[in-house]
């Protein structure tokens, strides 16, 4: 039973209460979020610090994947694996979107573009692989 | 000119102001950072939140290649892949070891192990990949 | 200087000789390959060897980059990371479709879906990275 | 119920009979591979495929695995990651030696580091992620 955009922003708002992630989007094994870019996410020299693409990319995942299959609340991440590909701009919002590739029984993985807005070449990209408890029973 | 830990410390506190990362040691193509978990760090349920450990083992590799090639500004990370092992207790500092597998003219790879302070079995393991430009002259 | 696809298939059989890698197109930072399937190639149990498919998708990564950048010998991988999804089948080639993330000076990172041939879920998923020599002339 | 080392090369000679991989020593959550480099394995200007340090990788892991569980016939790789360190030599056999991280009821997570026979410097260093079937039961 997937999940709705709704439902996904609430359960992350309980479950991820420092994110300031925003869900935009959520169906069809996709999603796509946001993040604002402030102070506390740049680095001297004005990019976006790592961490925090990591972060958003590792959101836009978990959105897809609870938009696929429910609110599952014990869903995991066992790898994820980043490659830097441009500089970030510090003047726009950070968005990741998603496309989930496999969504096995216990194993999902999916892949996140993430963009400065506005910019059409991604600034990194991210595959991630996550587990699902056995007895998984939507919320 | 390799680093001190005193150099890599002032160096980080400088072009990482947000992060709450202690450098433990440094040298040998090793570098040791501790990082003290709170309400930031946690998830409900008590467990680190999986981009804490991610920042962690980024500073780790960071350090661990200041130390060894001297304080460059313009080193980025261009890859990162994490596998996350074991749930990181709340009760404890996350420790990152890093040791460098290659130290080469433009890349420089390494790996990270998390552990939650005071047990012996990783929580996570981190493989960088860093960038260094072509003209390093360390400050 | 992009390379064609008939100047790409004669380096490819000069530089890997025991690739059965077939070029199928190259242009405008994509590549499709495919990879016929045989006793050598496959399993017990009539799967096709995962080092088969790494080998896939490193050709298919190698030729998307001569597309782009022309005949550079000493185009080298320096980190290939695959994600297995789906058993392939034995009765059918193995495609590869490449695509380009960044083109840098010193650093060029690609994607690769591969399909069994008639399939449209892919069977693996693979992000690599290639260093260029810095002075870079193709032949 | 772990497997020995000769349990472990008989089955790995029924499951991979192309492969040339020499099942060295295994035990302990670790195992030990090796194999000889001729000319199927190099390309020319003498270095060894990186298709075949990654099968080496990947049947190191294989091995590692088989040791401490048994032979359980459904292991598959779920993700391998490669990074390239140094150009291994022609005149050497390839020795690539497992540890692994994590032994859990459905996923398994072992390095591996590849070195060039009698050196002490690793060519390449692997990461891979193995599933379990739910019910495994040793043969």
């Amino acid at each position: 039973m997937p999940a709705s955009k709704e439902e996904v922003a609430a359960f992350l708002a309980a479950e991820f209460p420092q994110s300031k992630c925003v869900v935009e989007s959520v169906g069809d094994r996709r999603a796509a979020v946001s993040h604002s870019i402030g102070v506390h996410e740049l680095r001297p020299g004005g990019t976006v610090a790592g961490p925090v693409l990591m972060a958003v990319a590792d959101v836009a995942l978990y959105v897809a994947i609870l938009g696929e299959i429910g609110i599952v609340p014990l869903v995991v991440t066992t790898s994820l694996n980043i490659n830097f590909l441009r500089k970030p701009t510090a003047q726009a919002r950070i968005i990741g979107e998603c496309t989930l590739m496999k969504v096995g029984r216990s194993l999902i993985v999916g892949e996140v573009s993430l963009y400065s807005e506005g910019s059409s070449e991604p600034v990194a990209h991210v595959v991630g692989t996550y587990s699902i408890p056995p007895n998984r029973s939507g919320v």
